[in-house]
């Protein structure tokens, strides 16, 4: 676990804030939103401790590290238990109800601002391609499983590779026309995609 | 046109290799595998000069600026050729046939390297997002018009979130199953995926 990234972070000297999860909170606010912006390699300590009205050292103190920052500020505490929500229903329109709960996220600034920043970011630094990674090997296999599916690793890839496309092209390239599209007109364009990939049969015993 | 990005480029001075061309092919080859390797903002001049066995001065004489040298090296020719023989024959297996192109570069050491140089580089540099933009919204929505398909932005757009996370999850992030399938297994697994975005009825009227 990242220092200072639970609630037990050392407490600031500078008094600046009322307390400490206050400012804490206001820099990770702060971080994501410029980790989404620029992606990892582009963002400062110096930025972000503007953008949150403290002093750099004060990030610093709090986070240790850039990476330590980064993880701390992506962190998407409950994405296995909505996605698993997802899956109440009929096994056979589950793939638009995961396109609903993934397009959903990008409607929720906060949520959208992690996902960009992890995807932004997996394209050089390696602990956010590690999210990336852990995202399709195991929350959506085990979406996989949950449906019954073989080749759960394979499946949940394949959806991963959709949505982390989405993303990419949407959200960080910004192809307009799917950047115009109305959230409810993704979920009908991407669930079958997400339904082949998740229940389908797929030729994967070739 | 970058500068020193054709055939006309400054001839080096310092004599070291045989003639300019060779001496610039080295150079676009190297710095092509090492933003590929690690992105826009990792790649340095020195780590690409060094590739190639030359002075870094002469790598700025060549290209003036790294965005100059990455437009230089990213460049694929032929793309829009290759996705057009795609579409002779039956229209409803373009899908896989396209598939089948796409899948093509990423066994193809250079095509591969642009491809992963251009979309890594799109995270963060704005120049590789232009060039990921134009492929979803020229070369694919070209394939789409051809296809005599409606909506060929949007269409394009979703192939292009396909085939961008495909490179993202596949050779970028590095996620297992995708990396240890074979070419044509990936063909069929997206094939009805390309299909469905490039030729079949979709909800975009509504």
């Amino acid at each position: 676990m990242p220092r200072g990234a639970d609630s037990a972070a050392p407490r600031p000297r500078t008094g600046r804030r009322p307390g400490p999860t206050t400012t804490r909170d206001a820099i990770l606010a702060a971080a994501r939103r410029r980790f989404a912006e620029v992606g990892y390699d582009r963002a400062t300590f110096r930025q972000i401790a503007a953008a949150a009205g403290v002093d750099p050292a004060l990030v610093v103190q709090f986070f240790g590290s850039k990476q330590e920052l980064f993880l701390a500020a992506v962190r998407m505490p409950d994405a296995s238990g909505v996605l698993g929500g997802a899956l109440e229903g009929d096994p056979a329109t589950a793939g638009t109800r995961v396109a609903r709960v993934l397009v959903g996220w990008l409607d929720d600034d906060a949520a959208r601002s992690v996902l960009i920043a992890r995807i932004r970011s997996a394209a050089s630094e390696p602990s956010a391609a590690e999210l990336v990674r852990q995202a399709a090997t195991e929350q959506l296999a085990e979406v996989v499983r949950h449906l019954g599916g073989d080749h759960p690793d394979v499946r949940g890839a394949l959806a991963a590779s959709q949505f982390v496309g989405l993303v990419m092209v949407r959200e960080v390239v910004g192809v307009e026309p799917l950047a115009a599209l109305a959230p409810e007109e993704l979920v009908e364009l991407l669930g079958p995609t997400f339904q082949r990939y998740l229940t389908e049969p797929l030729a994967l015993d070739g």
